[in-house]
């Protein structure tokens, strides 16, 4: 861990050197463009300040109550894998409740018009219901939480790397956030209700880590030693690692999640307890559904997705996946290709939105266009298909549509269309071999991949996974039967439903480029661990082929919301940079004791907006947040006052506690003239530890630490631009 | 990242305080136990030495040149996957053969001596065949190798977290270690194959990164960049995941191991290729496997024991496995008991060898009695036992000894005891019920924990991973016919197949305490996520009430070699000592151009053989390690030869990275008289930028961080002693 502060104080440490100029003129050569970040975000304070008042405490503490911490903690991850699991069961049966109302409405309707024609109509009213659905949706999501659109993995994998997203894990964002996926999903839109989980989790577990909410103004007075960002980051990792197993079913691969987008650092007992709050939220997840399909105690939703499992009768078939995972590994780079396409228009999308829909009217209106498009598109590709296909026992169909097919056939254009997401996605892994013409695929893969790239980015709470994982499926399955009706032998190429997992795969890689976590949640959604080796194969060769074009999704985006993000690695180019080139100067810093006039004007400096100052004089003795001066401002903690200093209560944590996550603007802090001229004793709040490096160090060594970013940190500006 | 060096520069930073002999005092306090730590262990140096030859090198490689590096690691990472497979499956095929060779002869010997009597002479046949095996394994362990006795996973676990044993990754120690474990196997003992196959994936890592044998002296001039300590451990820890892998058929679980026993800090590359490697070497040893099972390309068989898929027909009862794992809670303590029983006696036991039976032939002789004396007792069970079972089509039966059952009958106390102890396991798993009668398990659990109890800590390699599963499932399966018998309701308990896998978790987890990673090999194993929940329930469990008595046995074990291992957390009622209070002082420093005598001197001086040393005069300026002063000393680079310096060729980073890892001893290097008055320029080898934190930071802070740790480090001593 590593201050903003103790970068700065470096040049302290040494009095300026010859080569000063030098690098004055190096740093010149770095472009350092404010435009590309944005000032709006701070950063974690990662780094417990170990001031007097903190070691006190810490004396105070007998052996008991860290055991007690400890538990408090395992308590909490329980709650939140409980609350997560109730939230995604609650998303899940809303969805199926609302989808299953609108397909039967508008399914009857169909039958009605199709003998005597006019079938215009339901169209007319399929688009309407959509629209209805998702313009509610974005209504809510653009004119009450903006921060609620999208998938949120974004804005949760900023958070976990320590960017501090304002309102990201509030509980209002939260109840916009299911609500809006609720609607859009109902809509009919090209999304999932994936992703929006793992925002929730994330939320949920903020809220309960923090024991109140600020939005409600309600203090339960519980897990107030957590009230700081070291502690509230760690939970929110566990939460949206229980947010990744409730949706997929797969707490493992929650918490590879965790740790691959966000843990810096690794830590057993925090790793566990990730895990125990995935358990915990699957199994909630998978109880409650079992009661609502009037199964109780089956357990056979472990997520709100499950592809099924591939096994047990198409043993055969599955076991020679890793053969053919060598034979066909040319037949991963659609994935990467495809993924970056997707990734580029969407770019350039988002990059018009920005300029010319940031009215939440126009978004909501787009939002309404989207929905009725989509509903109009499938209608016609549904009505101008003629692949009819027998209605068999083992079709995992809801709403067989028959259309103009001959009785005891259905429409199987509608099992891609007339569908949740979710339901295409299994019919597509299982349906039995010639369920689908080659014609039917190809179009629909076509027409989807459009319609989900205008799709995200839309003002409405909706993921990505689901509509990539269909696309994928959709031209894997394709390739599987071609490769079928090429290769005479049935054995083994009979089933295209795997050809079709492994294009999902390949799909969904190319677009978020996740790699280790994504592999895992592919084998435990499926159930099957031998599917592991051929889905690594293809995620590696999907991130591969599609960084050479483009970065993932939501590093794109993350860098369109102008977020000051620090990747893992300095670009290689630049390992030789030191930490004097990329720290900011002069550093502003205070004395042990100083005036509070000072203080304020530096803290109101808007030009310098610092989170972290260096407390001097000469080297370096410690470091104060700015949070911390908010809090003693607001305290009025003065030296002045020394005779009546005794009287006044002295500043405890649990003031600093209290006024955190939302401390005071300085602006909205009174300070009269004559306190100005007061002093201000910053010994015992000062992190008297901060950690320092030398002017010299690289920053090649100093980047992957979890970093106090504040935005104009040159640093990130310039990891930003290479 | 943290230095000894570093550490006692502290007091370089400040002046003397008056505190400081109160520190003194203070320092007395803690009780400051050589006896506790070995001097022969030192530490890796874990922190790049970013000096000048260094940066030069950083600078000279273009970008092309990080890439060819990137893509050297995954190349390496994919062939340490390989030959761990392929070690992996030697060791399986060996062992078959043999034992399949071993059982045979035994039994054909037993139905001959069944009707004539004189089953002694099989008895004997039988004692002989085992303790052959083992003396055979013995010697090679006691007299060649020692370190390559037990699981060696213990050993692991220090490197992986930077402490550097000797001799632990050597060519000679993965050749008796594989020749070892297949002789204990074959000989019967109550020992797994497992636990080695994580040493020897280790050693290939090792091997393989550095692209040449010391032992045989052969250099494939490859990988030179990776001769390192940062590089190989990562590696190593690839190793180490890979050979969890290979054992159980987890590729993820093995991530997951050497990320919980290992990896101080994350980093999502490094991650990825572990990854890699665990595929690739799972994959290898199936692809092999199927080959010799006479079925290729079937891959049924991922890892060295797999425990069979618990579904399908089952199905039903899976399903109902979360709900009682609530409802049996209780029955997970047995877990935590019985494995800290055993333990407290392995404890003993292994206290009363390191006393009484150092002397290889004792060693020898006293593996041999213990093969004997199983072979002995398990006849004798065998011969008492009169549980005669139906010959069923599914029973996994390999050798079903029909003795004095009725004809088509076979005694089933032989199914636990006469057969490789993976078979046992996987009958006592997957036999019907009724295979077994309640009394015949209780005696074998009984018989075997003390058999297994005594097992443990001979000098023989094997691992302890296959009898705790044994033992746990023998009492699991005999508790669930228990429960059978009282609930009648025989539609849910029907299958003790599944009680015997939880006892068998909660066992294991008793005895190695290990939680994430186990939960997830076992789920691996097991190849069903649904046992996911009560697996990961039962181990907590068995992790908290078996720390309430004593540690896990990898501990004890680390801790009766007396390494100097330093644990995640610091013991909380230390958290407020600070860096002072814990470093070594006085501090032994040199200047940036010191006197080749003192040098020398100061490295030969046993009683503190510091390993880094912070350069001075004044304020640190740097720090440099022993091995570095011993190649400068080697290659006698010193300066008084001002004018012959131009001629003489510059030291590179090549010198240093041939050099490493055996670095001549100080005593090797002679330094004539003359010589030693010669200075040497210490400033483009040191360190220019150490870690460094103040006096007053806290040990909680400092724990941590992966830590440059030598034995004379109270830090560690103090640790290991609260």
């Amino acid at each position: 861990m590593f201050h903003v502060g103790s970068r700065s104080t470096v040049d302290l440490e040494e009095e300026i050197t010859p080569e000063e100029d030098i690098v004055k003129s190096r740093l010149k050569e770095i472009p350092h463009n404010e435009k590309l970040l944005s000032l709006k975000y701070e950063s974690l304070d990662y780094d417990n300040s170990e001031n007097q008042l903190f070691l006190e405490e810490e004396r105070r503490m007998s052996h008991m109550g860290f055991r007690c911490l400890e538990i408090r903690r395992w308590v909490i991850c329980g709650l939140i894998g409980f609350l997560t699991g109730l939230i995604a069961c609650l998303i899940d049966i809303a969805v199926e409740e609302l989808a299953g109302y609108k397909y039967s409405a508008v399914k009857q309707n169909i039958e009605k018009f199709t003998e005597f024609g006019g079938l215009s109509i339901s169209l007319i009213l399929w688009a309407a219901l959509n629209s209805a659905f998702v313009m509610v949706g974005a209504i809510a999501v653009a004119f009450f939480e903006p921060i609620a659109a999208g998938s949120g993995i974004p804005q949760i994998k900023c958070y976990l790397n320590g960017v501090k997203i304002p309102c990201v894990v509030r509980l209002k964002t939260l109840a916009i956030k299911v609500f809006g996926v609720i609607c859009s999903v109902a809509g009919g839109l090209a999304v999932g209700k994936e992703g929006p989980m793992i925002h929730s989790g994330a939320v949920v577990a903020a809220g309960v880590s923090q024991g109140r909410s600020t939005s409600l103004k309600k203090d339960f007075k519980i897990f107030e030693y957590f009230r700081r960002d070291t502690e509230k980051r760690d939970f929110v990792s566990a939460g949206a690692a229980a947010g990744v197993s409730a949706a997929f079913g797969a707490p493992v691969g929650g918490v590879l999640f965790s740790l691959e987008e966000g843990a810096s650092f690794w830590n057993q007992m925090l790793t566990w307890r990730i895990f125990f709050a995935s358990m915990i939220s699957t199994f909630t997840l998978n109880f409650f559904l079992s009661i609502y399909h009037g199964k109780p105690g089956e357990l056979s939703s472990p997520g709100l997705i499950n592809f099924g499992r591939f096994d047990s009768d198409k043993e055969k078939n599955f076991d020679y996946i890793p053969f053919e995972s060598f034979l066909f590994f040319p037949y991963y780079f659609p994935g990467g290709m495809l993924g970056a396409l997707f990734n580029v228009i969407n770019y350039w999308l988002t990059i018009f939105r920005i300029r010319y829909i940031h009215r939440p009217c126009l978004q909501v209106m787009e939002a309404m266009l989207v929905a009725a498009v989509t509903a109009t598109v499938a209608f016609a590709m549904i009505y101008f298909s003629n692949d009819c296909q027998p209605l068999g026992q083992d079709s995992t169909e809801e709403y067989p549509l028959q259309l103009f097919c001959a009785d005891g056939e259905y429409n199987s254009m509608a099992t891609a269309f007339f569908n949740t997401p979710e339901r295409s996605v299994r019919s597509l892994f299982h349906n039995p071999p010639g369920s689908y013409n080659p014609l039917t695929l190809g179009v629909f893969t076509l027409v989807y991949f459009v319609l989900a790239v205008w799709t995200y980015g839309l003002t409405v709470s909706a993921g990505v996974f689901i509509p990539s994982l269909l696309i994928g499926a959709a031209w894997g399955r394709l390739f599987g039967i071609l490769l079928s009706t090429i290769t005479s032998s049935q054995s083994i190429w009979a089933d295209p439903g795997k050809y079709a997992l492994i294009g999902a795969a390949a799909q969904l890689g190319g677009i978020v480029r996740m790699t280790l976590s994504l592999t895992v949640i592919m084998v435990e959604a499926t159930g099957n661990v031998t599917y592991g080796f051929p889905i690594m194969l293809v995620l590696m060769t999907a991130k591969i082929v599609g960084d050479y074009f483009i970065e993932g999704l939501y590093d794109i985006h993350i860098k369109l919301q102008s977020v000051p993000f620090l990747h893992w690695d300095a670009p290689p180019t630049s390992h030789w940079l030191t930490a004097r080139e990329v720290m900011s100067s002069p550093v502003t810093c205070f004395n042990r004791v100083e005036r509070v006039g000072r203080i304020v004007d530096v803290l109101s400096n808007t030009s310098t907006n610092h989170n972290g100052f260096p407390v001097v004089p000469g080297k370096i003795c410690g470091l104060i947040l700015r949070s911390q001066l908010i809090v003693l401002l607001k305290h009025k903690v003065f030296v002045e006052r020394a005779s009546s200093r005794l009287s006044q209560r002295r500043l405890q944590l649990k003031d600093f506690r209290d006024a955190y996550p939302r401390f005071p603007p300085i602006q909205s802090i009174h300070v009269s003239q004559d306190e100005r001229e007061c002093m201000m004793d910053l010994n015992e709040f000062m992190n008297p530890t901060p950690y320092t490096v030398p002017q010299v160090t690289l920053n090649r060594t100093l980047l992957p630490h979890p970093t106090e970013t504040t935005p104009n940190n040159p640093y990130m500006t310039f990891t930003d631009e290479l």
